[in-house]
């Protein structure tokens, strides 16, 4: 088809890039002016999707509109922080805008929908377009509904995990065998990593561990870690340390590893779904592209716990192991106790006192977290060959007693920039049985919250520390538990939350 | 529990509002200062819900942070627009802000994702909270993709129905029988509306018909028709024009008849899914809540239309009926041909054209368009009981041959505020076909974004005129198409792109 007359089909428009300070997480979002020339010629509307072009960079993102003059003018794109990082633009830097072409993935995430499995090659163009930033929430949330309503078979879970791998960065090691750990569903206080690779570590072998800070909880193990030691290690130290100690416990954000799943986790988090598809593919995809060869999987199972039951928690130990040998890796799952927080701590610096006391076999170290570094511990010491079936765990406990532990934890501490005392709390304040009887149920929920509004994790040491247990008998008067808090203003917020928030720690009398 | 020392719990904090003049479509969304107290106490970070409250009024909205002070200072709270609406504030009042409860009714969207059914209650709740706001296109996705992936039956989508009326607003006639039409899925052209009105109106039935405009489309009936006369009513006015006339054609903005429906079809949009239950919940929900008896839905079935086949639009069909009557609604469905445009014009003023042509009985009138409308009409007078059974198609051409339908017309219109002629574009070009041969195939996609880019519908007179219809033979050199604009801006675009579209018009030599 020919235009009888046909003007000079106009440049793409542009607009100079502004940027806006603004925090969005992973979504790119732009804002453009309604009465903007883009806008206009391309007929784009509030909330249309946007192709970003700079030079070889693109990014879709979400369109908001402005009027007036106070936030842009009709010539500017204003741009959030992530638009702003994936495009690599400086300030007044012109860039194109338009429509975004069709995303082709997004006719198998319909397939997908409607019940048809989806191959490698589907999965990988979707984890792809994911990982780049095109897939709106609504395309994220349609994708892990589908995969909620009709799970992913093993197939479908191996390819996944396979996709996600592609599109992150890889770690390599000279070693032959290299131990990865992973908990599946947070328990508050369940901080066994320092101690478990600690143990793993004084035995000879590899365990380069990389870990989260908290999202939603009170504190993650890099959270808790940084109150001990640097944590925020570029690739090249966190190499050194490994070489040298033949550990470290330091935080994943340097290291891409699965950027498809930081996305995927936001989203389901916001839906709470959890499919175990998605979850085997999050864990091993991360584990493999750090260059595991073998992980220990902690699965713990209670009536408040990710896992509820032991026949759920079967199934899913013998798929991971299933998709995990595909790729190579030996996975070894052992269910645990899952029915309270572990230790006494809740927050990053009560929780690193946990783990001292236990590494430093004090008196009064907390039994149920040493039994579970130990038994994790042994489990890697059994598949990295260190102990015989079923003799990892006193070998562990051994490695504890004996000191071990602690000095190459302390070593590791060093390498990683010197060993320091967690803070303590300026202001701690006890909360007291109303009446005598037993402890028949703690909320795990609520004691996060409380944890969290007494500065968990920010203020690192803040937080809740645990005077009693399941099945403790105790006075009226008792302490339950000692709120810490490093302000007024947030141990008054606490406390002000435990008033309001009925039974934390319920007692029969 | 007891805390032994309560210092008093702080008030809910607040901070002022200011307006940011944002748009975001249906989501609120609300800025705040990353350092500013309530982030910091209260633990929010970008991207969460917040649930803002100023007295009785309370918004749920998706927070964005942002640095510096450009924007706004570390107490205020920034609103787009649907926040600001949903709030009724003024520049600087205060309102509390806190983490939302949670939402229940996202158990039963998450039990509806692992196969359960939901009953009456459960989809009202989730509707109740869709209407409100409170759903994020996270929750919005999962739902309708559940929706999908296990389709809605009967029951679920009579529920549905019920629940979307139950959050609307509700219209009322004196009259025994009110009749309603819908077309499911757009053809371009296919504009009846304005004709099937005139022709049942004038046949003493009552038909107070609002539309839509243009979402995404080159022109809704709405936008069409106000090129004729105003169609922007407040409600006394359409009673006014509906009891004087028996009929109207209005924009349907003044009334919220389906408010949930607004918000899913959005998100549905933005899926490119489309499922069988939404759209009749969406459907009839809006014909019921408007007061209608009796409605006529035109199912337009062709290989680029929403209906592929004739068993969709049987299946579609019945399901239709049996919902409908559930809630004392009389529906009729009509198949129709939805393999090419109707009528000439594809745009506001271009549309209007046509259909001032059938109705004045123009020589040059387009058939299709003219028959279409009288079929429509025919069904609707004959479940009026204005016509027997497989006579009212006869009854609605005779209605136009003798000059009733554009006298009524003309009344409606001036009722509405006056007749008016729809404006001319100033720059109009043809596309021309590259060889001889016949129209294969129309790519009605293609035409709709080459009729937008033209300016359609906010320039009213931009759009494309067609020349040929499947199965014209045609010279090399013939105009395929007329593209018209308002500005050789707009004009340029829609050129540049016919040139680079590949085939809109297709020809077999």
């Amino acid at each position: 088809m020919t235009a009888l007359v046909s003007p000079a089909g106009p440049e793409q428009p542009s607009l100079r890039v502004r940027r806006l300070l603004l925090h969005t997480q992973h979504q790119p979002v732009v804002v453009m002016h309604t009465d903007c020339h883009v806008c206009r010629s391309e007929g784009l509307a509030a909330r249309s999707q946007v192709l970003l072009t700079n030079g070889a960079r693109q990014v879709h993102a979400t369109l908001f509109q402005v009027d007036g003059d106070a936030v842009l003018s009709h010539d500017e794109v204003g741009l959030s922080e992530t638009a702003w990082d994936l495009l690599g633009v400086a300030e007044g830097d012109e860039v194109r805008v338009s429509h975004p072409p069709a995303l082709e993935s997004l006719a198998s995430v319909r397939r997908r929908i409607y019940g048809h499995r989806l191959d490698a090659q589907a999965l990988s163009e979707i984890v792809r377009d994911v990982a780049a930033g095109r897939y709106t929430d609504v395309h994220l949330a349609a994708f892990l509904t589908a995969s909620a309503a009709l799970p992913l078979d093993e197939n479908e879970t191996a390819d996944l995990t396979g996709a996600m791998i592609a599109v992150g960065d890889r770690m390599e090691w000279d070693a032959p065998t290299v131990v990865d750990k992973h908990c599946v569903g947070g328990l508050p206080g369940n901080r066994t990593t320092p101690i478990v690779v600690a143990i793993v570590a004084a035995n000879g072998l590899v365990m380069p561990k990389t870990s989260s800070r908290a999202i939603t909880s009170p504190a993650g193990t890099a959270d808790t870690m940084e109150t001990l030691a640097p944590v925020d290690l570029d690739l090249a130290t966190l190499r050194r340390v490994v070489e040298a100690e033949g550990g470290c416990i330091a935080w994943g954000g340097a290291v891409h590893l699965s950027p498809a799943d930081d996305i995927f986790v936001r989203v389901e988090r916001e839906l709470d779904v959890d499919t175990e598809g998605q979850l085997i593919a999050s864990v091993l995809s991360k584990k493999i592209s750090a260059g595991s060869t073998h992980v220990v999987i902690d699965i713990p199972v209670g009536p408040t716990a990710k896992v509820r039951g032991e026949d759920a928690a079967s199934h899913l130990a013998s798929r991971i192991t299933a998709v995990a040998s595909r790729f190579g890796l030996a996975a070894t799952c052992v269910q645990t106790d899952g029915s309270q927080p572990v230790g006494r701590g809740i927050g990053p610096a009560l929780e690193a006192f946990d783990v001292l006391a236990v590494l430093q076999n004090a008196s009064d170290a907390p039994d149920d977290l040493r039994r579970r570094a130990a038994t994790l511990a042994g489990a890697a010491l059994e598949i990295g060959r260190k102990a015989g079936k079923g003799e990892g765990t006193a070998l562990a406990l051994e490695t504890l007693a004996d000191g071990r532990a602690w000095k190459k934890f302390e070593a590791i501490c060093e390498a990683q920039g010197g060993l320091r005392a967690p803070p303590r709390a300026a202001h701690v304040h006890p909360l007291v049985a109303p009446r005598a009887g037993r402890v028949v149920h703690i909320n795990n929920r609520k004691l996060s919250r409380l944890a969290k509004l007494a500065g968990a994790p920010e203020s690192k040491a803040g937080g809740v520390h645990m005077d009693v247990r399941l099945g403790d008998e105790i006075d009226r008067g008792q302490p339950l538990l000692h709120v810490h808090a490093e302000t007024t203003g947030e141990l008054a917020y606490a406390l002000d939350y435990a008033a309001r928030a009925g039974d934390i720690v319920e007692i029969e009398a």
